[in-house]
């Protein structure tokens, strides 16, 4: 059976963490679930907190750029957080330089980001 | 005779529902019908809303990124409304992420979009 990545929700934001490394077809069903996801809870936002993972590779790398791509086709800003250096570098030799995709520190400046930009206006 | 895909209006708006699978000539006499009509009525915006549409395949998918670009061109901003989940995963994947296009979730936030940088003046 394919391991399945749990998408959770803040507000209008899916948050999604990165904890393990991922198979193909896992992949692929978190991309549909995501895409789902937004659609139908109208989600803004998609943080993708990669603070687990330590290495990254191309494989990863275009992931995060595809999922990145999908959801900006579904009106949603897809904001990845918990970068580590060794990753930023990586990704940045591969020619993966993710350039649709706004990083933030970690969770909380990650929800900030998209709150300016969307949650805003629910205060 | 070549079918033809009607054209609304909604203030400076100009609307166009994709129904059915369109064929080469319709979607020619298409963009030639938007590009008349949005010099002719002086349109600011087109949304095009895809949600009959189950799957794209690269046909759809440039007619979109034509379309948006033969708008821009005369000066009215794109937004594509409707887009299922699965059809935000195919463009992606055929590698049309139709970078000059908006997109929002239905017909009322893709109006409210192009309101924002467009009919806000009269308000």
């Amino acid at each position: 059976m394919t391991e399945r990545v749990p998408i959770l929700r803040i507000g209008e934001v899916l948050v999604v963490s990165i904890q393990f490394d991922l198979e193909d077809q896992t992949v692929l069903r978190l991309q549909e679930d995501l895409a789902e996801q937004i659609v139908r809870r109208a989600a803004r936002g998609v943080i993708i907190d990669i603070t687990a993972l330590e290495i990254v590779d191309s494989f990863v790398g275009r992931m995060l750029a595809t999922i990145a791509e999908i959801s900006r086709m579904l009106d949603a800003e897809t904001v990845v957080v918990g970068m580590r250096p060794a990753v930023a570098i990586t990704l940045v030799e591969l020619g993966l330089s993710l350039g649709g995709v706004s990083t933030a520190l970690d969770l909380e400046k990650g929800l900030a980001r998209l709150g300016r930009s969307t949650i805003s206006d629910e205060a």
